[in-house]
């Protein structure tokens, strides 16, 4: 597979979606949140998304000139209109007003509306951190769990995010859906034409299946089973009925460019790590130790931090067909812009 | 089984708190929330917790004279020093600074430390769901899982609570424990000389176990497996990091009289419901619409708000041998009082 600096991999992106009518802020944005997504591993939530997300905005469902609308309610609240454009400017803006109005009140949220797909959600928290502060992201996605008991999705699979500085190291990332597998999964086995395993997906009429094609028009199963429609209802209502997003069963998908924008939401949460006192920096740092040095234990997000260092030094490997995808919209003209590859 | 009104049992288990040592505002705080909880049919956090907080004043690893110590060290936090003695008095504490401060500010976070077992986590948050409020809890308590991969026990299997208003019905209660089953459920097993399920708890060497007394040595399995205990990683770092409370390993049991006081850690959140805009409540109000509009589903917390309205009007059923061990503590020198009953 032909491999691309980080900062290659970036200019193409960032090309791409300037000709598909994205203006350039928005698409630097954009194309930084795909490129450190396929940097950390996180493939589902990297460059493989940009062809949809060029169609969008040439559909129009996504608002390529869009220009998120900071306010503030409240001391301690940032509202952001990400006015039907891409998630990764209206997350910046929300990063950049949480920073400095969680030191000064203690605690602040951002809530953003009309929004899209928020990508790998561990990266506004891990921005949070690196900025002292403790941070939660909330975030709903079109429907695709059932409530439990129930065979109709109102869920989607809703990741929360969670980020904790460190003294001397980087932050602890949780980033986790709440479906048990994503479904990412069941798209993969349907393109293979293999089955899904028991107990990932169920049919249409709520019945467990083991068909991918049927489980995609199903509903996935959540983590914990009646724990986790819990707690992807607690999302729903956190990421969309309160910021004003619209809610999963209300959402278009992400992944094609037809219908309505998506208009889901994000809420963000972040408090400054040393508000309640001294010393929980260091406490946070025996807590990850005690966990690194049990055998076999280890904290979550190694794994994306160890391949983040070897793209940063060796660039990050793009299927081939992807890439001819990506360079044909970055230069429909046949000049691409070789100089920056 | 003897049934006692609502009033019987407060004021039953109130006496006890204050025969055993405790200061009456806190024992009425104690009593108000173990019956609560015994009337949600949520009897691990009932009166069978009684004896034991008994023990524990009488020991000294509660302090029964302590007075929750509340500051205000940012505009939007609320510290709360529960000083060793019962978490109730200040959870109190916490809800009626929180109300007040969410509303000014949009958001606020109160921290307890040195605190105690929380006990029914939906509690707090549904206070503040009364107020106009969406809440979350999160807790710490003593060490009963294992990170992933690893076999010695880091994490309490610490309680997530959420809560959220709805126009004209009590509001939305999530509160689960993040151990895929309820400790309480292996201790019974144990009491009752039954093997328990494979898939609920790891024996002192990280193995799977169906004997109970094994798994009481070793460590519930998570909910959701490495997605629960990365989530109950995020609980100990905001309940017990954040606050400046105990990590579960350091700290005691809530069940015993022995050793030191827990010291363990409470973190509530509460965000004012119309804080980004009107319409949220009718959102809010919507979606629990929604769900209960599907065949076989329903809300969280419905069986319990039945359980409720059923001892308002029935009472509580409480065992023989309970109830004889409850009126001893009430009354040592055998003159209960008897018109209270």
């Amino acid at each position: 597979m032909p491999i691309l600096s980080l900062q290659a991999a970036r200019d193409l992106a960032e090309d791409a979606l300037v000709r598909c009518g994205t203006a350039r802020a928005a698409a630097a944005s954009t194309a930084r949140a795909l490129v450190e997504a396929e940097a950390d591993g996180l493939k589902g939530h990297g460059l493989s998304r940009l062809p949809a997300y060029a169609a969008q905005v040439r559909s129009g469902k996504v608002a390529g000139a869009a220009v998120p609308v900071v306010t503030r309610p409240r001391p301690g609240l940032i509202a952001v209109d990400a006015a039907h454009g891409f998630a990764y400017p209206a997350l910046d803006a929300a990063v950049a007003g949480l920073a400095e109005a969680a030191r000064a009140q203690g605690i602040a949220a951002a809530g953003i509306r009309r929004s899209h797909h928020c990508g790998a959600a561990g990266r506004p928290v891990e921005a949070l951190a690196a900025e002292g502060l403790v941070a939660l992201l909330f975030a709903n996605t079109p429907a695709a769990m059932a409530p439990w008991g129930g065979s109709t999705a109102v869920f989607g699979t809703n990741p929360i995010a969670f980020a904790c500085p460190l003294p001397d190291r980087p932050p602890i990332v949780v980033d986790l859906s709440l479906s048990k597998v994503a479904r990412g999964s069941v798209m993969a086995a349907r393109q293979r034409g293999e089955a899904i395993p028991e107990g990932w997906a169920l049919d249409a009429d709520g019945r467990p299946t083991t068909d991918p094609a049927a489980a995609l028009k199903g509903t996935m199963v959540p983590l914990g089973d009646a724990k986790g429609t819990a707690l992807a209802l607690m999302v729903e209502l956190l990421a969309a009925g309160l910021t004003g997003g619209r809610f999963a069963a209300e959402a278009s998908s992400f992944l094609d460019a037809e219908g309505e924008p998506p208009g889901t939401g994000q809420l963000l949460i972040a408090i400054d790590a040393g508000a309640f006192g001294p010393g929980a920096l260091e406490r946070f740092g025996a807590l990850a130790a005690a966990i690194d040095a049990q055998d076999g234990a280890r904290l979550p997000g190694a794994r994306r931090l160890a391949l983040r260092v070897r793209a940063a030094a060796e660039g990050v490997d793009i299927p081939d067909a992807l890439l001819s995808e990506i360079r044909a919209l970055a230069a429909p003209d046949g000049a691409p812009r070789e100089h920056r590859l």
